[in-house]
């Protein structure tokens, strides 16, 4: 059997040396949480719970091995230590603010690192109400024309990076949904795109503005909302010219997080599915952004495609053939950041007979948010030191969403086999193999 | 990479030519549901819902060679069309009258299928109400001493293969939980075990009878309940003796189903656990079997390895090193068969905060249970045409409570874990390379 | 303490001899159903659970004397047996057909009264789809003008009445609810209203059609839906001319059910209210109606009324003053007639500490609606009887946005106080004292 | 009409001048939290929500009077700013120390009231770990007999009469709940319990003295646990001899304060109840003493009463003749004071069709007991200036077991029959008329 375990090259990767800067559009409750808990974790010591990065383990070779490093200690990533934090906001003028609003932590878990969060001030954002009714932007750059709006977010990347002697940089999305739109003639290539940058094309959302920038300045970027942003031709053109790694969409949180658990498992004990109701209440600034129809669309648009991707009703047409799935987002403002979801979900099984599953998840939006900032910070990171370009797609186990590496194959969404690609890849790069969990391996 | 797929040598096994004989301890709820669909299936072509050997697809090679075969079409297993049916129970005379009895499926479904029912009579139990205390055994086995109802066994297994013609047999336990028990003396060694036969010894329950008497027979024992059968040292020295596969223990139907999809994704996320409390309320008779605190204890324990070994405080003492795991069964007549389960899951995410996640599944414990006892046989019976014995630990997939494969290493309880190993397993018997999901394979 | 006891006289109510109609515009899934029932109970001796008038009992007196009879045996009721059925329907063609397509009873309980049920042909309906955009009639009385509409129906009224020798009639409007509208100038006074038939209105809605044409025929006309019918200034002024009671609107079925009974209980212990957040879904004719915005604004209208009045905010600014109440209606066919609704309340107490209350409700919409139609027929008619017109407060019990009965105080929507309300007026109506729960009586 | 509205004759209420001592035999969560409450309604101005005597207004005359006054500004109450607290405890050393290991109260809520607080130092306890086996006591009387304990309770009582200068006391019972015990013959007499006390006999539990030695003392008692503690013929003689009022049993607060707003509403619509299992789990204290079997039957008792009263099942067999009540409690740690109930409630309606219940509380056990206390304080208080003695029925809204006024007639469960008791009682001693809710009154 030894075969089995064909002996590999690693990669070569460069080392993390010198500073990371993480930048993110949008320093709302999202970036705050993230921000405050890497400030904790490196100040207090407090463990960052969630990160996969900092305090998963990972088997390496056969189980009676018993080789199993953590992550952080097997892989080259950046140190917490190393990180310094940017950021936009149309609303927001530092990250102490932005926590305040939110509302997620308590005071007492923000006072010891509330100069810290202080000192982390918003950047004026490229906004505009057009594509986010619900909200109004004050700190915005007052720029006539998209061209004008990219140049200056590149001067705010590089003048961040001096500022800061950073080595290198990383770009998280974690703002607003935008209105729904459709790729058009203006995202097929490169050279379409900067033509609807200077002509203020329409169907260019400031979403779209940041990913450019951001892929010019040679900053890999994730893209943390469903926003239609790096999934266009023309980002994927670029992310190849400029050799810069690019991943999506929108993080896995709360219900769809759950779906990704529970639809699996279905189709692993071939039960079938009649429907699936999901509604969330949440009452955040994201909860209001949803309530505008044309946001929501673009929400539900990123919660419905996972379960036909799992389930494959086109092999299992007896048992996923015909699912009702219904997704609903009500504000409700009680609820604050702790977003509610309640799934009714509706199984049958041998002769036919139903069953019912109810799943109440009691969840809180930005906590479970936070962590995958910083994974996806550090993992992108990484894989520009190892010289990955282009879309990431070891990473869809964070996205609601996630983008495919090619056209021809649909990505994958079942979270465990999203969590052995990414666990697999990392092992390939450090010259390990694979695990199988096959009776030899 | 083509080093990653090497070429593998299958395994020589036997086709499944003739009648396969499938035995089941306990003629009740579960057994009958098995047979009426089975019958069901082959009569009126209905799918075998829930059943991975009749339904579930497997893929072979990487995602772009696209071979996708059913498994059953992959692996040579007997035809559904092969199997015959016989039982034990101290109850019930026959399987429609089981099924009537459980009120499981209506009376529409058994219509067509309900002189063949009746035509599958109970063989008299080994039955022992001090293991059972709730539970009145009418149709019992008069004889003194244990070595005689193994005796007896044996000789109905016999009687049955003449009768039915059957080229091969299984054994797969559907009778109740019995009271609670710890491995004496009597169980280390085949000798001992058979002395203790003959002395009657009161720590012989009448499963292990039943297991003693299968394996003698050279019949494959699948141990569905979470009493102590198999996962005994005389079991499988007797086992390898006579080279016969094993598996056990306790079907993986409702909650801990869900506990054993829901912990590994809470794991592959790094959320941390405070609690766990799961209640199930069910109305038939398991649940009043359960309802006796000794063999309530059998199943507690059953019910309660799957998180510790899935989450592994051992490596996450942050995460996963103070768990308050509380599981409760009460009998509740009005649920009949259609158990209910309710867990309260709180979990803690960056930074420490709180979340709470509440399932409620309205399941039914036989129609989950049917499919299970299915794929067990057929699995069981390919596993010893393949030359296979002891204990499979490949098939942990279908158990609450997985007996290991050796004692050095945990058994695995993480749903997604077992599925990949049975895949793969079936795999490496082919001589298909198994699937890794890393970018290259 | 006698004083608090005074002799009373009761009124005269005249015998109910003879045949009761109840004419039912709608013969749908609820119609239906409450015919099926009470043909049931008539034919098989089946209780007819969930009707006050046929199973409840009312306490007379003193808790002492023990005088406890059934209200049907208190009040001059019409006999279950005096009953006949009519109806009016845009799709279905006769009762059973109707039963058949809801899906609500199973066919082993249509079985026995299936000839009787096929016997009850509905009549062609008025109707327009500018009111339901969901459905598509094709049973519709072919009339240009509105007018001619009312005096179809007053016709079909009237021949029913000869044809099944009626000594009186009742209707229940058992129809879908329509799109929202506001009362306009038509609604003012009946010669506006009778103008608007002629002129054909466009504000004029079939569900008024009905309405009217049941008042001018001396109907008694209860409102099962929220449409604005009966609670209009030129019905209350033709139901005074004519002498002829009313009642609506909107059966108090599921959710608000539970909110009428959770809410006066939240109140009576003084716990505060944050946010009640409920949603339904369901999967039968009403739901595909109510998908539609310009309908489930109708239903919402008369849900969201409900907090309000029982919680009065004004009086209890500090525990009610800002409630955030959300009500959401999906349509989800896997659920068919069989509702579920889903509320999520926030509540508050001692020092504002904040507690959640769940709760999931898995009710049939026909089954606890037809117990109310057969109510308000019997009710209605003996309101009739005795000698009462315009709008029955007293009915308020059964309906989710009760029609008060003057302008000047707001209808109660305390189910326990309606309740109280309801058996009060019975026991005045019939000579005997008001129970008041005091320690002396 | 004028006759139903007589002319009443207002008793007489002795004015409530000077302070009111309110003593409570266990110092922990729940007296905590009132003491802590009361203190910040009177220094903070915090509105003590949960209090109908504080916060609910009572309508008077008809309603178009529009009279609606505060209840305590229409009956004589005792001012919040008149209390003094005192109480016993075998562990907590004063009420700042018991908040604070209860968790209950956020610090941040403490931090005005510390100090005040920290000085309500509680007394030595009379404590047998015999009836309460999960808890032990470090601060208890060392008083060989239970007559010389009663005797150094009722000098506790007498020298904290003295020294705070009360004008009057009431005793309201805070502690555990005791083991299970049925009434002996000890209880039958005040001479054969006091003849008790001397022999020190083994049926006389703690909660006994401590209300023996409130009557004796001429101080109301109100029993919040469901210990056998006033409702027994000794204790009934002893507050007919002294003319002492008392009241119990068993604080109504989380699950079975949801079981009496429901039950009553399923009756109101008359739908039938098949069965109702309910689960609690809690992390506190009284989640320890409870897991222990002798005291959770106590519990379990005082909840299961309370269907069968509000249902009558021999009024009403088809409907509540068969009903299968569970009541389970399970200490699990997580969850703190903030105790959970679960519901499952299976009905029937229309044709016996069977629909499902389920009701998640997420509660706070002493945070809806705190109001209780102080309501029973102030109303125990009142009812003794009244001249009352005996078993004040009229309280029977705030105890899940009400102990009844006379044995001929079964106590009222229903929260809404309750609550108008107390109201009409109020009314009537003030020489207001009852409500009646009916069209006239």
């Amino acid at each position: 059997m030894t075969d089995l375990l064909p002996e590999l090259t690693p990669r070569e990767i460069a080392p993390p040396k010198g500073k990371l800067g993480v930048l993110t559009p949008g320093l709302g409750a999202v970036s705050s949480t993230f921000i405050a808990g890497v400030l904790a974790a490196r100040t207090l010591g407090e463990p960052p719970i969630g990160s996969i990065s900092q305090m998963a383990h990972i088997r390496l070779g056969r189980r009676e091995e018993d080789r199993n490093p953590l992550i952080r200690e097997f892989v080259p990533l950046a140190s917490l230590d190393d990180l310094v934090f940017g950021g936009w906001d149309p609303i927001s003028p530092n990250a102490l603010e932005a926590a305040t609003t939110a509302g997620v932590l308590d005071n007492r878990d923000l006072g010891a690192i509330s100069s810290e969060l202080e000192g982390i001030v918003a950047m004026d954002a490229v906004f505009d109400q057009q594509w986010v009714s619900r909200l109004e932007g004050t700190r915005v750059k007052q720029l006539a024309s998209k061209a004008d709006q990219a140049a200056a977010l590149i001067d705010d990347i590089e003048r961040f990076r001096t500022e800061n002697e950073c080595d290198r940089l990383v770009m998280v999305w974690c703002g607003s949904t935008e209105a729904y739109q459709e790729p058009s003639a203006v995202h097929e290539t490169v050279a379409a795109f900067e033509q609807g940058l200077i002509d203020n094309d329409d169907n260019i959302s400031p979403s779209q503005i940041y990913a450019y920038a951001s892929l010019m300045a040679d900053v890999p970027f994730a893209n943390g909302a469903p926003n239609l942003s790096v999934d266009l031709p023309c980002m994927l053109e670029l992310a190849k010219v400029r050799n810069v790694p690019l991943a999506g969409k929108d993080f896995k949180t709360g219900q769809t997080l759950m779906k990704t658990l529970l639809a699996p498992g279905l189709k692993a004990r071939m039960l079938g599915l009649e429907g699936w109701y999901s509604t969330n209440i949440l009452g955040n600034r994201d909860g209001e952004v949803l309530d505008a129809p044309e946001n929501f669309k673009t929400k539900e648009s990123s919660k419905l495609g996972v379960l036909g991707t799992i389930l494959q009703p086109e092999v299992y047409p007896e048992l996923y053939g015909d699912i009702e799935h219904v997704v609903r987002i009500n504000y409700y403002k009680p609820r604050g950041d702790n977003k509610e979801g309640w799934d009714a979900v509706d199984i049958f099984g041998w002769m036919g007979y139903q069953m019912q599953i109810k799943i109440d998840f009691l969840c809180r939006d930005s906590i479970l948010a936070a962590p995958i900032v910083l994974d996806l910070a550090l993992f992108m990171d990484l894989a520009a030191r190892a010289g990955e370009h282009g879309v990431q797609e070891w990473l869809s186990f964070y996205f609601k969403a996630p983008q495919g590496a090619a056209d021809s194959l649909d990505p994958e969404h079942d979270l465990f086999i999203q969590q052995t690609k990414l666990k697999n890849t990392l092992r390939e790069w450090m010259g390990e193999s694979p695990v199988t969990h096959s009776e030899a391996g």
